[in-house]
């Protein structure tokens, strides 16, 4: 996992004892996992309306708040970036093929 | 960055020089923008349904798709994870802060 | 209720009775709540394409797909498009009043 | 049109002379289609978390300001649900068969 990866799951596993009022991620933990999925929701469409928009930064910018809702989401369930960077390392790693173009669709 | 993710930019640069009907991200480069943002739009619903229906396996397989398509987004766009890790970096690895926390929200 | 929404509900009423092989909305019906959300994810997710692309017709035509996918949610709920005319009803044609304007939000 | 889609759009015509700190939707006319598009976005992922939750008075809600924001956006392109209601009649009603059954998908 990437340093910032680690740092982030270390920061989103100390918030699940934080009082709500005192972060974000503690007030979105306390609201549950509806919330959390909502602000999914939010992020995956600012980050469509800003690729369409067409502006390199906000793209990044939006990437970034959606990827950091999923940890978020991750952490909630137990889960961390690791598992899914395991999975897609399951998926391209080892052969360095890609196994969507095998299949002909990722699902 | 993680190794699977620096091996994933390099694969969707090469895909780039690939025909559109001999892979599933190089047909996704040559739809164009819009298909792809329609898969992340697809992918994170798939995400919000995995994650009420509470299976942890899922979640992962989900997140794994949603982060995979927003890597094809960023690489059709001439970025890479890196960036997208930079700009987490920014907000929460220098100071070990939640910049959300103080700001009260992402946006 | 308009006169389509009526027919359509008909409709969608006399598909829970159909082969899910003999009609789209009855492999819908069949596939469950998780299929018919997905579509309802999808079709959002187009429209703001759509809506950002700039097509008046694109946009008529997405929202109607949009519009269809919640009838068959509702449908498959035992609810009609009529609840939902109801409820617009409730907050904005008695008094012509905009609700939402003085609560701030329509949350 | 049924009665209260034709007195929103009475309203929502209405609003575009209204100053944007006067309404809600005076407020989303300003502040431009990416505003109205993330809101339907967020609907879009409420109705979604809570047809998984399962109530169906918050299906009901949910889908009133789904169908709400869709109706704001038609109006901010010159458009209305008549023009939508239009399009359904042209799919389903003329000869009451399911034109996307015979497609095999709506797409």
């Amino acid at each position: 996992m990437s340093d910032i990866l680690a740092k982030l799951a270390k920061i989103l596993e100390q918030r699940k004892q934080a009082q709500p009022d005192s972060s974000y991620v503690a007030r979105l933990y306390d609201e549950g996992v509806d919330a959390i999925l909502k602000k999914i929701g939010e992020e995956s469409t600012e980050l469509i309306v800003a690729a369409k928009s067409g502006s390199a930064n906000e793209v990044v910018h939006e990437t970034a708040d959606l990827w950091f809702h999923t940890l978020v989401l991750l952490a909630s369930q137990g889960l961390t970036a690791d598992d899914v960077l395991h999975e897609l390392e399951r998926r391209f790693g080892v052969s360095g093929l890609d196994e969507k173009a095998r299949r002909g669709s990722p699902k």
